[in-house]
């Protein structure tokens, strides 16, 4: 449909521009008018003919992707690690659908929501695909007024974005979210969310990271004593949030040009957001005079401070740093911020000296990995009542795992399995695909995972190359004479050797026991 | 915005009313229009305030339901059973994209295709969501000229029907699909297919059910031998498929009096739909005076005998029937199909002899639980040349299942846990927060799945309650003469036996090993 779609489009174009030079032209006649009509409508009717044979546009849609089986072989390790880590720290999981109502969406995600895919009005509800995971946690949240849960959830979300999918940015993404709703004491449940990130990149082994911390409450504080005015906030903020990808002076100009903020205070701003440390940075920020004015920014420091003690008791204060130019744009955030970026290779790793965390260096970073916050408010903004469920939580940007992953497979000798077979039952003549039947009926009877060739008389060679290319480490080889002597052949691929069992009730099980070997 | 929009909705007819009123009274002014609309246009404005205080509706949308925590665990266990048989018969698997190019859906679903959910035209392509998995497999095939693969897919798929979540059918709904592509040998994929359907619904224990065979060139040359004219063979299909809901009277009706069939015609076809059997069903068809003038049909019934003869070495003819009636409303299937159906608790078990397959009672169906068939002409429809590529497959119908599942859970004394927590790390008394977060982190950094609670001074009841609640087998418990002697007890929340492990670098070993008992 696409592609007659367009083509019918320049059908049409050139239709009205011979149209207009038809006109400008004396003594055209109407006949000469139908006559064009009739050949163009012709032509339309060749491209668009209704014979089955449309000529399609094989693709996925923008931005977005199939996985084949070796790469979901990866994911499926990846998953495994993440979840394995999510399940240690005692969470549960829940899913939801992947459409909300619109209204659900609506006012949660400041600038992005332009961004958002909404679905086509085709009679009652007015629906939209879910732009992450944790709005419809809160959702979920405030319509079962639920008010304390540790949850994990794995999902694709949608994004209405520019796809730079070789840097592994898509339109359809998985997110990958853990959260702690309920109300607790100060910054236990953020320092594990901090603890859980850290566990996860050590886990999956993606070479070095950094996490940096910071707080809304900070950044509030922060504009207000630089002279930012109330209204302006969250816009600065998101100009803030691209310190990561452009540089100070460009940042500097949007503010002023775009956003019409005073080059002083813009100033005043350059200079906190280069800072970074640990806790001493955020001890010097208690005492600096500015910042010391504002009551939220006091509140976040001091909540910077208690977070490290918890992290030096969980020892990933090697990886954290208190850094003042993170902002994430998101609106719904209210307190702690985070996010987790890869070092580049070959940089010199972050070290930090564990008492104030401070990093040594500058180390260039190649992307967002993960990254979340807390959020108390956004729950009580779906509650009829307005009662709130404070949350803190955590995103793993998956994606590019997965394409880092997907690299280091490529760079790497060992081939990706994308089966499990244990066991191919072949045969070494023809005619025996009943034998050969009956025997794998039995294997997959007792569980074992086998193959035979959907062929009456496939070759022998054939059959062993199958067990080569897909890596299936067994071959049971049915043969006359076997089956005279009431035998099987058990080969093992690699090695070529061969023992041969007795096949009776006990072949199965003999055949179980060298599967495990 | 949805409450919104209903209430200004409603305003809306009540201008639309008030203005014919108004206009039907003689000497009415503009003034008083215009009076009039200011005062509903501030109506509205309250009602849409844009405060941030919206009313939301707190709702999924319709037809879909989030997954708890306890749902969440029992569908793992479902998908564990599920792909475990997958990957037993050697399946890769893949995924795709949540939508599609709508021209990708367009022209393969008959007369459903009109549930497909397609998305807002916001700019750029044109898209729908996959309506199931099917069709998304085929063009992956062709896009990638992929001819042969065994792959399992298991995705949430999207239909606009009506839905009936008590009776588990959702307009967001899990499919679970196994489908075999190449040129094979006759029948041995198809019935690999049937064997899986048998070893997933015998092991998730569902309760007795039946496998329904049919070919949709017996159907075909049925309906020509019956006198069904060619252009009806679809629509007379889709009629037929109700059966398994209907009784034959209204199927007839609806043949007659809605799409124009010849009674005479309709009872012919009538005689046939309610025939039932195995192997030796398909042996009386193929000499049945006018079925046998049907090559299709011949080609059909040899095929029929075929898949039974395989079935029989794979044992599963106990559940499998031949049955005319099942015609499966999907457009693409070109040969075999089947549906499994769970047959309904207390009527008698469906008995079959081996050797024909017939069942000696008609048992009455709750439901299809999983279907399929053979489709030799898709992925040649994606095709730029037209280049087939045989495919059958089965889908798994998974929501229903766990519906059943979810009652069976609810119905059983046993507890779901929904987490694996083995150890909660407790105290005895106050201020020891420290304490246990650096035993934790110990627990965690060796692989042990822990809590411990975010308040720096729970009770320890409240602590032993929680692992009670949640199902967690062991607590360790610190105190201050633990930390004095250098000791952590461990207990046994369900005997509340306990012993003191040494609190030095072995502990966590020791904790270890007492988890796995």
């Amino acid at each position: 449909m696409f592609c007659i779609r367009a083509c019918s489009g320049l059908v049409g174009c050139r239709t009205a521009t011979r149209v207009r030079s038809l006109h400008s032209l004396p003594g055209i006649t109407v006949a000469q008018i139908d006559e064009e009509v009739a050949k163009l409508l012709q032509l339309k009717a060749q491209l668009g003919g209704d014979d089955g044979k449309h000529q399609f546009v094989l693709k996925t849609a923008k931005g977005t992707r199939d996985y084949n089986p070796k790469q979901m072989a990866i994911r499926e390790k990846v998953f495994n690690t993440i979840i394995g880590c999510f399940k240690r720290h005692g969470a549960e999981t829940i899913d939801t659908p992947v459409f909300e109502l619109k209204e659900t969406l609506t006012g949660k995600y400041g600038e992005d929501s332009k961004l958002i895919y909404d679905l086509k009005d085709q009679g009652g509800e007015l629906l939209s695909l879910r732009y992450d995971l944790t709005v419809p946690f809160a959702r979920y949240l405030a319509m079962n007024k639920i008010t304390n849960i540790k949850r994990y959830h794995i999902a694709k979300v949608y994004r209405r974005d520019n796809p730079a999918m070789t840097r592994g940015r898509y339109r359809e993404f998985y997110q990958c979210d853990f959260d702690i709703a309920g109300q607790y004491d100060a910054m236990i449940p953020d320092a594990e969310c901090l603890k859980i990130v850290h566990e996860i990149l050590s886990e999956l082994d993606l070479g070095d990271f950094r996490i940096k911390v910071n707080d809304r409450r900070i950044l509030d504080g922060m504009f207000a004593v630089c002279g930012v005015p109330d209204d302006k906030f969250r816009t600065i903020c998101s100009t803030v949030d691209k310190l990561d990808k452009l540089p100070w002076e460009e940042v500097k100009k949007e503010m002023v040009n775009e956003k019409g903020l005073s080059e002083e205070a813009a100033d005043q701003i350059g200079e906190y957001v280069s800072m970074q440390g640990g806790m001493d940075l955020a001890e010097r920020l208690l005492q600096d005079q500015k910042m010391s004015q504002s009551k939220q920014a006091c509140a976040g420091l001091s909540d910077i401070k208690l977070l490290f003690s918890y992290l030096q008791l969980f020892q990933v204060t090697d990886k954290v740093v208190f850094d003042l130019s993170l902002a994430r744009g998101l609106d719904y955030y209210t307190g702690i911020i985070y996010e987790a970026v890869l070092t580049q290779a070959g940089v010199a790793p972050v070290t930090t000296d564990a008492q104030n965390g401070a990093p040594s260096e500058e180390s260039v970073s190649v992307g967002s990995v993960a990254g979340g916050g807390r959020y108390d408010g956004l729950v009580g903004m779906f509650d009829p009542k307005g009662r709130k469920v404070p949350c803190v939580g955590v995103s793993i940007g998956i994606e590019r795992v997965f394409s880092i992953m997907e690299q280091k497979a490529e760079a790497s000798a060992e081939k990706v399995r994308t089966t499990e077979v244990q066991v191919m039952v072949a045969s070494a003549q023809k005619n025996l695909l009943e034998e050969k039947l009956k025997l794998i009926t039995e294997l997959w009877n007792a569980g074992i995972k086998a193959e035979v060739m959907y062929k009456k008389n496939p070759k022998l060679l054939s059959q062993l190359q199958h067990c080569e290319e897909s890596g299936i480490p067994l071959v049971a080889i049915l043969g006359e004479q076997e089956l005279k002597d009431g035998v099987v052949k058990l080969r093992v691929v690699a090695t070529r050797e061969e023992v041969q069992l007795i096949h009776n009730t006990h072949t199965v099980s003999l055949i179980t026991v060298s599967t495990k070997v």
